[in-house]
């Protein structure tokens, strides 16, 4: 970041970043090639505006979205994406077991066994870094 | 508790009341009017095997469930119940406004506004209370 | 009946008359009301063309129906009325509790708990006649 | 608009009165009681940043809108929101019973049937002006 | 089609030849493989009685279908070929830009995500033709 | 079973291989390597608590969770698992067609397609034996 003020793009990729270091380029260049304002619209949303507000610690947020996406059961490689964010920003692989097995009580067996298999790749890539 | 060996149900009943001290004997008496091993099967595989684990804390648990059953969209009363439960363990107001805006990234605008009722009317419980 | 050909419409109308003698008049005035060719085209794909098919008895049509709707979460008033037809069609309250609880397994305990909610009301209608 | 520089709060409001008049002040106070950062995210990212957009008439998004969320079935509420509003910016009746039969195609009967309950409180609400 | 009356088979093949001039044959073959009486019950519902109606064009009705596909979530191939579908019948990459912006507002970021994954490949094999 | 005490987890295991022969060992497998109660805990709820429960037949409820799992449509692997379990307890494929053909009415024509290739999967693994 430089002297020059930063928008809402800058702020939502540095957000990135921080949940998956190589994530920003990579996103960035799939969603430009859709739409030249998709990032900031899209990710201004979900990381300027929201996930980098002050409430809430990033290592919370990623368990929440973790939470979430296993129990929508409608994003498999998006929830992979997060539960190494989450790993990345602090989560335990224990707590990420106790994720699952919390996804099962609100949104079933099969969305529970869906997440596990996630966050087995996560660990699979974390350990392969 | 007494010296008599706990069941699933007790322990069950017994994490239920820390999410809500007049929860146990209404959630119970509405199960066991249905099925009398409803209590045990369902409330025990929530609360007893997996909400009472040790790996997160309570109030990180709530927080998860608010998140699940806001990005889900299928079960009002019970989020406004875990909304409670939340505040009941320790959960600010301010963190759940924060869950709130993130359920509107994950999952739309629409269940965001729905989880923002139920945030609301756990909210004026408490100040009934 | 007469004499006359049986269209879609008819036989969709006869089709719901066992699942509930009152809902034919009720449903088809709520239909017509909306559209001339609603009946026809909701209820005949429903009823006339799938449900009123011979590969499955009706008994086991209205569990899979129960168990479906329990699962999906979005359809409470049509649960409660299905769960009735269920009950009309033969299936018993032990085995109405047997389903929500498959639901619970599949689907997650607040959906088993909104399930049981619609099962409850249900009973009680059926008390009521 | 003045010369003063809107903001994405005017923009997303401005937007709303054109979906239904009497919205912008309901909305917007049940917002700002909640969050005072609310109407600018929430409404800054739908109203704002997306359906303000030029890409497509507000008539045909209104339409997509309603499909959506009668195909999702969570939020019934803002299904009867979004049907006035369609209503308001020039869909016809005819046309949301077309969408309301498709709605049955792509989500199922019971989602149609929802959407179709929807439908006629809004037209109920048109004609009670 | 020859003086032969149509049969509803006959016409939800026309209509779905509208959509993708090779998709009557594979459909039609995937589904005859499954049941003899699919593809009347399914793409007669589907496609005769619903989608060739008079009342919405079938270009606006492509839009529909992949804002709901993309809000649901849960049939990422159907909603690759309704995203082909809408390019065959007329609607832009500019709209379907803007309907998957949509979707991001009403079922959140990662099925926006998702929709845009099936825009591009859609995308593509347009290029490819 | 033997004299010796009968656990949950060989409860939920026993269960399984009535599904399929083959599953236990690799489902317990899978689960041990993420979690050491992770059988006992899912599994346990799963198979030993309700699906082995005598109010309904090990048939009638694999006819059940193929079709909630294929209403929900967000869990493809598990759909074509239950696919084979139904096929192995006692289902027909002429009763598969009619759940399928079912799924269409309740969760519309998207989800019936993806519950057919889930089915013509567990039809060709039926012939691979």
């Amino acid at each position: 970041m430089s002297d020059a003020p930063t928008t809402r793009r800058d702020e939502a990729l540095a957000l990135l970043a921080r949940l998956e270091p190589e994530a920003p380029a990579k996103v960035a260049r799939n969603l430009d090639d859709f739409d030249a304002d998709a990032v900031e619209i899209l990710l201004g949303f979900a990381f300027a505006d929201v996930v980098a507000r002050d409430g809430l610690d990033i290592r919370t947020r990623e368990m929440l979205t973790v939470a979430m996406l296993g129990a929508m059961g409608t994003a498999q490689g998006q929830l992979e994406f997060h539960l190494r964010a989450a790993l990345n920003t602090g989560v335990t692989r224990e707590e990420v077991v106790e994720i699952v097995l919390q996804v099962a009580v609100y949104a079933g067996i099969p969305a529970a066994m869906n997440a596990m298999s996630a966050a087995k790749a996560a660990f699979r890539a974390q350990e392969a870094v």
